[in-house]
């Protein structure tokens, strides 16, 4: 069974091309993009049509790659790598997989300085390869620490995507259902619409019903019913940013769902890296939360205008979950319980 | 102060119509309509252009008025009646209000047996008045009660729409706003847009504003986060079916909303008129919820489809708050506190 049918970014290095799928399109169209110049590249990440923090790092990757490929001058190779990998580093300032990647690439090229340019270009591909396996492989570890807290049958329900769009293959907390699809787990899964950007409607419901997944679509007021009703077991979301204390901040809304899960008794789950656990911040009071345009909210998406002119809009892009809520983190290293920061501190060491 | 510049439903006999303000238009157009037939009456309630339980009982009795001012022959007053009533009654068969005005009208007629064409007219002009009237005295005293569990300065948070556009003046839920609005209260509002249908961002934040009252906009997966952060002192909500032992039916995400304030220790309030509480219906257990088209979740309002083509959706329009997660539920005849049944048989054999 080949659950993941899109292909979020790959090099194609007959093409000349990074190629990825234009996420803003979704799920209207599944539009391929074949990207071949750094200013393709920028513009592509810059508006979105590629997002999800790893799934921007592995782009960027493949991207500077694709491009270095052209290069056939030795003496313009460190040069031109500077010059590409600093600019692709200004389409998202904010994200921080973006520098990994790109640093991650030229630490592999500075290793081989004297080498020929044909070694310089094979090196580039394979750190790039690296990159999106290493990846993957952590998101399939995260799959399977996260799948033993299940059941099949269960019914789950996730918040905005952090599936295989936003992430390489199995995504984080998509992870253990994709996981569980391979093996007949035969979940029943309910994704929040995740407004104003409706992440969920448009790309959690689209990928979960292209693998195949039980996947039904709710309004975000609409959890609150669902769990009444006994239908979700476990509550699956992922994180932008978990504090030392195991506060996490992570799409607007995930704070809700926390508080409705402990209210009708259903565990909560965040499942991320471990890059993501931030260690220098004690608790999430410390994190700053982005406010985004009011026309997200009352114009985006609409064919007409649904609020009155000049209403006031407060518009969060993240929230905090506090720790006292979340039942388990699952990264790639395991699953830590509460109270979180021991087991943080022991993952760092050993990294 | 002038709060309510909006005309919800209101006779004008010079011009012989019904005029009411097209609610589906909202907040795009204020646009009036002058309703003069049976039939466009009839359309209006049925297409939602007049909504909310309260207002098509309202809106019933005064176009009935308006219709039968146009029948000269004392002979066929009592057969057009009848006529008109049975069919603007179908027009939303699950609307009691719509029922009760109607029937209402037809007894203050029947009481007149005998006298002339000019004094019928007159009575169903005085008996449409004094509905609206005592629709708007009970929402007055709705407002003075849950005024008085509120300060001045205080944050309120709203789900869906209450007011002044579903009720006559005050409305329910939003009556307190109002009341305190015209006293300099000063509150802070907070509508949830209530999706999928938006009646808080097109309907409360529209209404709210046009009053001068200081009101934000919020998708409703953000008022966790306003919550978290000490802007909401109480939660306003009105409600469409009270069970006996207080646990109430109300617009999709209201039950969600309320074990948020539970979590953060915000007082819950609902609102509404007593005829609402339903002593033959014992819990929220035996109130059945309508689930309503998906397309209302993944097509309406939208300029492009936001959601995968064939996506399982639910989509309920209510939900059943338990009363253990209500603080008060405040009518017209007063506050009342759990266990609420005691108080509510009082209510009920005074009546």
């Amino acid at each position: 069974m080949d659950l993941f049918t899109i292909v979020t970014a790959r090099a194609d290095y007959e093409l000349g091309a990074l190629v990825i799928i234009d996420q803003t399109q979704l799920p209207e169209r599944e539009v391929y993009l074949a990207l071949k110049t750094p200013e393709e590249i920028w513009e592509a990440i810059y508006l979105l049509k590629v997002r999800g923090a790893p799934a921007i790092g592995v782009a960027a990757a493949y991207g500077i790659s694709v491009c270095m490929q052209k290069v056939d001058e030795v003496d313009d190779f460190y040069r031109e790598f500077a010059r590409v990998k600093n600019y692709l580093a200004s389409s998202r300032p904010t994200a921080v997989n973006l520098f990994t990647a790109l640093e991650r690439m030229e630490v592999a090229l500075l290793k081989c300085q004297g080498a020929g340019v044909e070694v310089l270009k094979q090196v580039l591909r394979e750190e790039a390869e690296a990159i999106r396996k290493e990846d993957a492989a952590a998101c399939r570890k995260i799959g399977e620490h996260g799948l033993s807290l299940l059941k099949p049958g269960m019914g789950l329900l996730t918040h905005c995507n952090a599936g295989h769009l936003a992430v390489s293959e199995y995504g984080t907390a998509l992870a253990p259902i994709y996981l569980g699809q391979e093996q007949g787990f035969g979940f029943s899964v309910f994704a929040d619409e995740t407004r104003p950007l409706l992440q969920g409607a448009r790309l959690t419901a689209f990928e979960l019903q292209k693998a195949g997944v039980d996947v039904t679509l709710i309004c975000d007021n609409m959890a609150s019913s669902v769990m009444k009703q006994g239908w979700v077991q476990a509550v699956l979301v992922g994180c932008d940013r978990v504090a030392a204390n195991g506060d996490t901040a992570n799409k607007i809304g995930t704070s809700g769902v926390a508080v409705l899960a402990k209210y009708y008794g259903i565990p909560f789950y965040v499942l991320g890296p471990t890059s993501t656990i931030d260690m220098d911040c004690p608790t999430g009071k410390e994190i700053k939360i982005e406010e985004r345009d009011p026309a997200e909210v009352t114009e985006k998406w609409y064919a007409r205008r649904i609020a009155p002119e000049g209403i006031h809009v407060y518009n969060p892009a993240f929230d905090v979950t506090p720790a006292e809520l979340i039942t388990a983190i699952i990264t790639e290293k395991g699953i830590a319980y509460p109270p979180f920061s021991d087991t943080f501190r022991g993952w760092k060491e050993c990294k």
